[in-house]
């Protein structure tokens, strides 16, 4: 599919008189894709069950006179007023047990299904009404789902649909009993129905307990969005049906939402991103114009991997937010280069929110194309800027794959917030720091779910800090001849959420013998150095076993362990000693690498290699081996530049 | 009114034969108002309807023998526990939904009817009895309404009312729907009754919604005065009615509730009012045993606005209060310094609070002019030389009109909490950052409210920061001579919480021509040096317009504009700056100023010019021109020193 | 009774066919006592009235049958599922008003009496069922009452039990509301039906109000105990009834349930303490992997005071714990180390927590003398030297008597914590830090409770911020003729939490001549320098009368007076303070010490002194003058090494 540009529009936002005038500056800008409709649900629907489309049939004929395809949203995310008194108990329940109520967004019980019976209701309405529609692009199913806390609600409604879950999974309660370890506290059940959700306890919850409340309620989120694509499927087999994901959220397991999308679409607000990040200060103050260099990318290789290839940005940052504590404007370009990043990592479409900054309620001070007073913001020109190299550079395919290749577990991320042992330690940050340490060195990187069963094609494939191994994991791993670095903590854990029998890392003697006999967790600031560079810092383990000592740290204890082609990293590390087992990794891999400046990163993808600055000063590129030329920018590369280099030989 | 001494007294908490003692001992002291009653509700109404006015009676009797006028509170503040039995849902509830019980104070809602007729009940009982007592000076409504966070509830009489309160206002839900910018999530309303109050939702209220929830909530407390008020009022017209209200307490608009009081009377404590603030920890060490120098100053002028030029102040802090973290000794004569500084902005009297410390109960460790074994405290001497100077003195009217005049308003403060955009931007802070400005030059300050349509008499007049422009302050500030200093963010909002249509500041183009065009929030810690000295930190504005530049940061951002005598500050900035600003507006109007040694203050009232020293060591004073010598202290000033100059002409 | 190693073991976990080796290991490593059954509930009694006791019975044969002692544990801190919808009202409620659900442990509400009965019957079964197997050694009652936050419930149950005490407290309410100062904001009472427990208030409760909830509380949880003591006492007279204690918990009065049992042990998690503390990062880090030096021992002290002369060590951490934010690893050698010295303290019994990691449930990264594989983890050989060791040295009898007297009292930490006045200032802290200062020269150090009515035997007793002198406390001093340090703030209040008729510190004049004028209170890290070395800081008094001044400080107050061999110390000092003025106290009463290297501590037990060294390096010992040599260790005493020396005479 064509790269193209997209924008976020909400014509019941705006005298219906601006809507040709808006599509048609839409148009010269060159944008392509308009969402609509997914927060429109009070006028579409203003009193249940008086429906309200003719509006939206015109605003979509509007646009499509001037060539615009519209992606339909369902307006699930908000439902309306009404819909509250029909089903009071439709509201969610947070852990500390207050219902949370209308007056802003996403208030409805994912469990609660009357309410899951209205989503499919309007959903069917508003297929049936548009889905003929010849601007009709696509459809959104609701909008960033989880977003606000909302995954995990403690309602009567999530309290009897997970027992009922329970009782699917473990057949007996004996058999839960024995997988939670009940025993331990007397906390065994007599039957499914004594179970509580695990909020408001005096202490702990047994993790098992807490580990499949995590699951059930991400299946819950699965399931409602299963309905809404089925009816959207069915209506318009060749329209793609996209869920809109967000950063650093991981509340529910989005590669198993996958599973009922075409398009795994992301709002990408790199500002906002970074500024509510647990990153240094240093680093904060240093990108506050311009957000984490890597974050935007690991969020186009994840949802990539989640969109089974499809990758969009239905959302992207034009201009500053208003969500954080602090909202700068982005560096001059920065509108720019995300979208071209975006591309590089295979994005078919970068749609900036807002067509128009709306002047009232919540997100008045969120910036859009156009001012409120419908004057260009400089964004306007930066996307119209795009649309002219877009059309002149000609992307084409998607994302080349990488040669390394990272696992990214959604059930890992719960496991560790739900015992983490040591303050700090997650899943997600060793995934983050090992691909921003790879991508450091000019190499692509792509994340794969915990149900990859193949790795052939990468040069290195890294498995941090993973909850517990799969068969087909495992096997994966067994079968694998390139290298790979597991660790720490990965596979320490049964999928029940107990230490298995023969201890972490869980691997069979052939593959990796080495046994975790101990955990040292250290508090934060503490770091204990490692022989040569770096530092162990937060978790440490004394390993056992006849693996082989390729790093150790200053008092003795092996860092870095390996077996054949198998390396197992003990301890978490600063971002020195990150950086070293990568590049011991790729040196061992004898995978090639590029020189990049401070700040600057790259991407190829089909016979393009995108190159971006997230610097604050020109820094000079050093043209790798299988490139012949610019065709966009050149070896110097201003801040918030972009540079893109034909390579001679691509794939 | 002759500037006076006064001091709190509770008869109730000591045996009646001490009472005789203590009146003789006060009037030694010199002391002329004493204020009683405001708590004192289970004792003179012990169950209900069963009333006991004769020990009042008798303690009034008995003051007034000893010629003290007695300032009698209404004890509203404290309602009997029977109160509750009577009407359980007069508690107020929190933002949690919590209910709050009784067993402190101030456990009423403001929106709650019976409680409200209650009130009135004991006032009209209280004004009954009392009002012809020979020694009867005067009545103060409820305490420090709001105290405790008790403003807002979130009780179904508060949901009620509200519902009510915006039906009154907005006519038609349609209206209301429009006014809060509903359509933006859906979240129109079909009726009235579906509304329900900003608290416990999934995210934020429309701005609007939480802005009309505190404007309602303000408009509670001053119906709940005005109900005293008038039954105080019928009784004896010729005596004041006062209300006693807090410091840097924002959460009901004062201006408002101004409208029914006589007097303006407030609570001074200024070691704990700095210890609670959010100044610096440099600054809190150095002003620990004084207070901010301008904390009290700044108060004094904002109360006397508040009580239409009558001030009093009916708590001063006599030594170590309770409630603080930490409760440190004030430094030795600040008892007196903090009078002085009181009747130099106009005071008519100064009450301590209280005659001796109560030896039980919540605020035992709060100091008295007497210790709890009936010694003289370190205060009680100090108040004893003070009415021995007033004596001397005798200063007249009230503190002289300043050159320089403040906007303060409350719902500037409400709605910059409500939506800061960049975290720690407040209302409140700009106009006590301009008012220390000024002040250390010297220079008299009036704070004015945002009702005010003429700014004659005045050099300079600043408007910082605030929400929306009412028509009579664009009028006045056309109409106005002088110069004026608005921004940043001042008129960037309608009434109705949205961005004008002309952009803020949303002034005509002949008055100035400036449009914000962006907001830069920064980050705390990071600042932009302006050029000349001085930094902005966390607001930068980017404006577009013919306007001058006076002054630019480092990056070329205009950071001061003019049109003619109207001045745009586009920026929040560090004290620096904000030095500079209220310099070069000094300079431009041509202001005369005094050169004040470090943490030294003044204020003129009638033919006197007060000095006070906030420092901690000896200043040498440099006579101003228009002084004629020394009535009180001299040029030599030590710490917590007062020294007060005759002018030559006065008024 | 000759000091043994114990473990605590969970048959219940493990497979019946394991217990045997278990058993036998346990014995091989030489442990006597083996504590089970504490939170056994759910499989002693599976559903309601459903006996399941013969596994235990069959766990305690093959115990007994290794020559294993076995300490019953009453179930009571984890009801099973089932006992909750028998029983909907016994989950206690927390501060905030919210029910704490069934899931984790210590679900219940001490004031639920219908619990209590269900108490007493599973502890009457047991006492029955058990009481005559010739393994049984003992009983322990329920396990670490109070632990997450349960000692106070907001229940109605608590509700309704305090109006009850109250009413027999008191006997009239007008009794009560003049006890609480209720006059002071109308917060009297018409009836003991009226009263309301003191959370969820619009602000402070009156101080006494919070007291007698608290002292309430602790009531209850005596109350609980003794019923479980009674039955198990009955049954088996000659063995010891158990309470097991934690550390730096004060929520109830230990010396209170104290008088129901046997034997105090308690909790020894060193480094999960420190980690938890509020100690210094500095400190932290410097003791990260052997815990803070002092604290195991006053929690030794404290707890034989409690039991009477009697006290165990019913958990000794084994190796990293899982609830701390981070759990490292001791230093090798400290789980040694935490054994002898509780032993020096004259602990009959070190129990290891626990024998066996468990893979499951909440506590799976909580370290054992097992790993999960049944593999020896490090304290596995650590236990074994201790064991061979006490079999050679043979200690005897228990701690002797110290020559200082420090008293520990639980309604001042409450006090305090109700009405800090200075943010920091606890009772409990001012207690350790004379414990640690004395301790540091090599003194023991005796800790007594407030109840103590004769100081004879010791050279020195402080007595640093206590709330209220007892009468027979006030005689103690009064006819001891040893030194006494008393202060600050010692004395301050009467009973009934209110400032006494004399002032504080409340002694008659031939005693201590000294009043407390006014309190200083300093913001936290504002220090206040003192001649001679040290720093006030948080608290200073001004005191008046005509005791001698020992320090003064730089300002000139008095910080060290004293009127014969009676010491007031008017101020809470930093570290150096505090040796100073312990050091001053030991030279007066020519208490001969000990030079110790830093990090080494010491204790005598009969005839034996025993070192530990607390630090991360080898010191050299100095012996003391009544030293005749080394019967374990020497004097180089490596990192976590323990050295045992033979007193010529001893006692």
């Amino acid at each position: 599919m064509k790269p193209s540009l997209g924008v976020c529009y909400y014509p019941e936002h705006w005298p219906e008189a601006l809507w040709e005038t808006d599509a048609r500056r839409m148009a010269e800008v060159g944008i392509s894709y308009v969402r609509i409709g997914e927060f429109a649900w009070s006028r579409l629907e203003p009193t249940a069950g008086n429906l309200q489309l003719d509006w939206m049939l015109r605003a979509m004929d509007v646009l499509g006179r001037h060539g615009l395809k519209v992606i339909v949203g369902t307006p699930t995310a908000t439902p309306p007023r009404w819909m509250i008194d029909k089903h009071p108990d439709m509201l969610a329940v947070d852990r500390d047990g207050r219902s949370k109520g209308f007056g802003s967004r996403r208030h409805y019980d994912f469990s609660h299904l009357g309410y899951r019976e209205e989503s499919a209701r309007i959903t069917r309405i508003l297929a049936e009404a548009l889905g003929d529609h010849s601007a009709l692009g696509g459809w959104q199913t609701d909008n960033e789902y989880g977003c606000h806390g909302t995954t995990y609600s403690y309602s009567p409604a999530a309290r009897d649909g997970f027992r009922l879950w329970l009782a699917k999974k473990y057949g007996s309660i004996e058999a839960l009993n024995q997988a939670w370890g009940n025993v331990f506290w007397s906390m065994e059940y007599n039957s499914f129905n004594q179970i509580e959700l695990p909020n408001l306890l005096v202490y702990d919850a047994a993790p098992a307990h807490e580990l499949d409340f995590r699951r059930y309620s991400s299946d819950q989120v699965a399931a409602f969005n299963a309905v809404q694509y089925e009816i959207l499927k069915n209506r318009r087999p060749d329209l793609p049906v996209i869920h809109n994901f967000m950063s650093r959220y991981s509340e529910f397991d989005h590669f198993k939402l996958g599973e009922t999308i075409d398009v795994a679409s992301w709002d990408s607000y790199p500002l906002g991103h970074l500024a509510g990040s647990d990153e240094a200060a240093e680093h904060k103050a240093l990108y506050m114009r311009q957000g984490d260099p890597d974050n935007a990318a690991f969020h186009h290789d994840l949802y990539r991997s989640v969109g089974h290839g499809r990758m969009w940005i239905m959302e992207q940052q034009p201009g500053p937010v208003n969500w954080a504590a602090a909202n700068p404007d982005p560096l001059p370009g920065m509108a720019r280069l995300w979208a071209w990043e975006a591309f590089a990592h295979g994005a078919e479409v970068v749609s900036y929110f807002r067509w128009r900054q709306a002047p009232f309620a919540q997100e008045q001070m969120h910036a859009g194309l156009l001012r409120p007073d419908s004057e260009p913001a400089p964004a306007y020109g930066e996307a119209t800027r795009v649309a002219r190299e877009l059309a002149e550079i000609r992307l084409e395919g998607t994302a080349s794959q990488g040669r390394i290749a990272l696992i990214y577990d959604y059930e890992s991320e719960w496991a560790w917030e739900i015992q983490p042992q040591a303050a700090g330690f997650t899943h997600g940050n060793h995934v983050r720091e090992l691909y921003s340490a790879f991508r450091k060195r000019g190499l692509d990187v792509d994340v794969l779910p915990p149900s990859t069963s193949s790795f052939a094609g990468y040069d290195i494939v890294a498995i941090p800090a993973l909850l517990a191994w799969t068969d087909s994991m495992r096997d994966a791993v067994a079968k694998f001849d390139g290298h790979v670095l597991i660790g720490p903590r990965t596979g320490s854990k049964t999928a029940h959420f107990s230490i298995p029998t023969r201890l972490g890392p869980d691997l069979p003697q052939n593959l990796l013998d080495a046994r975790v006999a101990r955990v040292d967790s250290l508090p934060a600031g503490i770091e204990v150095a490692v022989k040569g560079g770096g530092a162990a810092r937060l978790w440490r383990e004394k390993v056992e076993g006849s693996a082989e000592i390729v790093m150790e740290d200053v008092e003795g204890l092996p860092v870095l362990l390996c077996q054949g082609k198998l390396f197992y990293l003990t301890a978490s590390g600063d971002q020195a000693l990150v950086q070293r087992v990568a590049d011991y990794l790729i040196a061992e891999a004898d995978t090639p690498t590029l020189a990049l400046p401070a700040g600057v990163r790259c991407r190829v993808r089909g016979q393009y290699r995108i190159y971006v600055n997230y610097g604050t000063g020109t820094q000079t590129l050093i043209p790798a081996q299988d490139e012949v030329g610019y065709v966009l920018g050149g070896a110097t590369i201003p801040a918030a530049g972009v540079s893109v280099a034909r390579c001679a030989r691509a794939d």
